[in-house]
């Protein structure tokens, strides 16, 4: 019998163009559901919380799915990982009412982006943060994030393609944390707009670095002019942590 | 005028087939003899600490090599990195009396290794720690840890081909730090057989699971046979840390 199931799935993104299934591209789903087809014998059609891009991670991605199960549900893990490459991993299968849609019944999410500040480079942290060689000042950040928070239009985050699109989200809560020379931002919301967390970042450290001032900070999300934004940090420094339902 | 140069190096191992020059192989040593050549347009033989395997990482392999420097010391670094693969840093290079060598010169090495011990796979350690997924105690490593201490006959922990030579090194500290769900181990020594760390730290988390007894990892040392060893760990989780002068 077909019943609905959903699962954690935790990726390394550096050598995938993104979640989405894509022609001709490696991508995250087009693995998983190669997977699928090798254990279930039938084609699945795996259900995402959302895209994340290219070189982006996870560490909490949630996915559903409906199959008619013909292996326990404790061992159905363990089969899909054998099939499936060393960069993805799928963890707690569990079985979900037959409503339960990854995408449409997340209530919202939790993203984290990992910056290093030292002088030189360190390689090994190379697919895994953005490298920002700047003294930065917390103090400013944190004053700066507290314009982030609520539900508003934030256009002036995004990329050109997503300005047809509805551009208003909600933020729930914006934490930065600093450890030595690395500082981690954590970021919870009802949804995000392309680009949206990135140029965040981006802008965040424009600020801690003194590019621009925290009025400035706020005059780039209440102008809602994209051309105002600052950088978009790249996408390998990007982690998707949690979906909450 | 040629004067003689001393380098820290950074590399991540995944993709490489360890330090050493080799035909047909990606190796450290190559690559960064390949960019002293683009920058000096000249051969510039380069002389590393000792190498490292397959996979291994290091934070502070040190090279030395002499040459005549055509820009300011300064600069070097930076023109060298520019000729570099994304996977490969050199930094701190400073002049060094003409009869520094960095490998007859060492004095004594650190090196870390990397566990993590949760039951499911963290894709994105996949690379850098070594999976091990099984309850460890602590304190009957620390136990087991001190026989290791001084200078023995360590042929017990090596690979058959280096049994030819003098097998007797010195290993001055063991330490092992436990975070959560990852256990280090940093171990320093005046210089480590084949695989020497990677079968010692095996052989510790064979006594921290209770596959082996303390007294039974004491006598491993002591009977100095090889195939009493228990499992080697893989390189991926090794790193080369500091070399001391």
């Amino acid at each position: 019998m077909i019943k609905n199931y959903k699962a954690i799935v935790e990726y390394d993104g550096s050598f995938f163009y993104g979640w989405q299934r894509l022609n001709h591209k490696r991508t995250v789903q087009k693995e998983i559901e190669k997977a699928f087809k090798k254990v279930c014998s039938e084609k699945v059609k795996i259900h995402g919380s959302g895209r994340t891009d290219a070189k982006a991670h996870a560490t909490g991605q949630v996915i559903s799915f409906k199959i008619d199960l013909k292996v326990p549900l404790a061992r159905m893990a363990d089969v899909l990982n054998k099939n499936l490459p060393d960069d993805i991993y799928i963890r707690d299968i569990e079985k979900v009412s037959l409503d339960f849609h990854a995408r449409f019944s997340a209530k919202s999410k939790r993203y984290r982006y990992k910056v290093y500040t030292t002088q030189y480079k360190k390689v090994l942290l190379n697919h895994y943060y953005c490298h920002y060689p700047y003294e930065i000042d917390i103090h400013r950040m944190v004053k700066a994030k507290a314009f982030l928070i609520g539900e508003q239009d934030f256009r002036s985050f995004t990329a050109k393609s997503s300005l047809k699109e509805n551009t208003v989200r909600r933020i729930d809560s914006v934490e930065i944390v600093k450890k030595d020379d690395e500082i981690d931002f954590i970021i919870e919301g009802n949804g995000f707009l392309y680009k949206m967390i990135r140029t965040i970042v981006g802008n965040l450290l424009a600020v801690g670095r003194g590019q621009i001032s925290v009025d400035e900070f706020k005059k780039i999300i209440l102008e809602k002019d994209i051309k105002k934004a600052k950088d978009t940090v790249p996408a390998k420094g990007l982690y998707l942590e949690k979906v909450f339902y």
